[in-house]
């Protein structure tokens, strides 16, 4: 809540074993405030220790997924005695601690993005684990357009896509369209504007219908092993393919397969 | 050799310089079985040592290039007193040594894929320097369908294409076809169904045509260098390029080039 | 200078903020002789030291962007008592210092590129920050042809590009085409032949446009975080956006974006 608004920052609508966040603030495009973040923190702490959620999409409400940080906020913490130093500093640093917990989360999370996504709103949807944008979405890190280098959505763009075609995005503050986002790897489906819910929530179900440990075990253990050398990253792999195959779920799904008939996991 | 079985589970055939491997269990997708991993293992260590092979091709027989791990023989091991712990942990350490010998192999190996390739089958092919794949195969790190999450293939496919699409594939446990293989790096080169053991020897014979110990010390560069920062790479391959320099038969390679002529190599 | 020439081996032809150097040497596509580099590294030294200067592009003269080294004269200092092993130690430490200067450089650093770019000049065009090449450029690392393997240009390459098409061009010395160098991510743009340099000069234009002061904390924070785990980049980069915010003229420019004006930066 904000100002007695009666609407949260952050809606949850769940659909089963799907949380569907939605990014709730469509007058300033979902701006990502303190308090946005505090919202979003928060409702990630509650999904991450919810068994049952087996897969998070994070939506946004408006013409606009997110048009990064708020510049109102920013502009006014210049009144503060620090010339805005401390309150930079908190924002920055609580920023960064969301946008990780997406990967630590250990469920996985996709992004359902409309409209635009610029600035730390581009690097939300980079953060994620996977993204489905509308036809005619345009993805920015053009904050250089007005004085601020985009440097810690870098960092999860620069991680996402090519490193020449990320530094180009950064210092010309142009758009990226959803073809070349899919072309580069940001983002992994396009769908059509009218389509774009039920398609991410179809991607969301393919997944929810995995065996629930098995997908856990597999997001902790992508994240894990992303920047280990080859050897270190089969040496922290193996254990996790045994610790899965002693599963007796996973028993079951093996033997259902060579059975030709659908697993008994309920 | 198997159970007394006539044929040997890896079939060496080679043409000149180029020594062409064939997984020779297609009854069950060749998959990769204890003694098949052994048996490619041997195969990989006598090529090694044989200066006289100057590039690996590795094929399948059957339909399908390799389906992954033998399951009826995983499901078999569960009768063992542990459940089945010590032989998961022995077939998955010995895999990830054999997958790792084909970058520290002396020669560059090309897969030559046809039908499907999935989960360890997957890894495969993304273990070997480059590949070459028939029209329609279908690509998967598809143990998540039975409840087994790819969390080894996951290693060498993740290394090789765009951190968001592998993490797509690996938690839908969907396809990728051709086509999108080679726009995300995991393959080189799509033919034609009837052309492709043609189309990848004659990829073979190219590289095999060139100086070898060019060839060699290059392999042995590219991976030596692949995680370092930029100025330790320069500093391992400064000396690569002096080294290869200083040989006499690169001396002709390039007065060669100078004087218009081919070199005389042999 | 050399040997008398009365032209330079790089040309500086300046448009108000943007500096564009030309290689000048096109009798020899250019050679990356030890006299190029070195007169290359004057000038990035000087425009490093050069506030005024926004925007590098890097252009050449004649038909060919970039054939590589001087052969004539590796071959030259086999005569040398050492078999040329001093005279190619120097070569290419200084070409790899060289080519480190310009990520380390303050300004963005755009490659203009007509014709081929092949070794070392292939590798000057993956140093850049980023590229534009005219339509039918062709890239190579195709030393191999010639029994000398790409190991340096390969470090640049290989960081510009997925591994295993780096691999592909390095070990058949084949050409990659300016529209597969674009779907891999070695250029950002492709132009006609009779734009190239208009177009570039455009892009650098757009980026000289910018607030220098963001542009060049930016590209710092660009290269010194591409290799950090996720948490050290985020640790780098937060300052980063707190540094940027506490400017007057950043300052500036948001007040001004908020006021639907210009900013007013000069």
């Amino acid at each position: 809540m904000k100002d007695g608004n009666p609407q949260p920052l952050v809606l949850r609508q769940d659909q089963g074993p799907v949380a569907r966040l939605v990014l709730n603030s469509p007058g300033n495009f979902n701006a990502l405030s303190l308090a946005m973040i505090d919202a979003l923190e928060a409702e990630l702490d509650e999904i991450a220790a919810n068994d049952d959620i087996r897969v998070v999409i994070l939506a946004a409400s408006g013409k606009a997924f997110s048009a990064g940080h708020d510049l109102r906020e920013m502009q006014a913490a210049r009144e503060d005695g620090d010339g805005g130093r401390a309150a930079y500093e908190q924002l920055f640093s609580r920023c960064a601690a969301m946008m990780q917990k997406i990967p630590a989360l250990p469920q996985p999370v996709i992004a359902e993005v409309q409209g635009i996504a610029t600035a730390a709103g581009c690097q939300l949807v980079a953060s994620c684990d996977m993204a489905v944008a509308a036809e005619g979405v345009r993805f920015g890190v053009n904050g250089v357009n007005i004085g601020l280098f985009c440097a810690t959505p870098m960092v999860a763009l620069s991680r996402a896509i090519p490193p020449r075609a990320a530094f180009e995005y950064l210092v010309t503050g142009e758009f990226m369209d959803a073809s070349r986002a899919r072309e580069l790897g940001l983002i992994n489906r396009i769908a059509p504007p009218e389509q774009l819910a039920a398609q991410t929530m179809a991607l969301a179900e393919v997944i929810a219908a995995k065996l629930p440990a098995a997908v856990r075990l597999g997001k902790r253990a992508f994240h894990q092993q992303s920047r280990m050398g080859l050897g270190d990253a089969y040496a922290a792999t193996g254990p996790v393919m045994c610790e899965n195959l002693m599963r007796t779920d996973t028993a079951e799904g093996i033997q259902a397969f060579l059975e030709k008939r659908p697993p008994d996991w309920d």
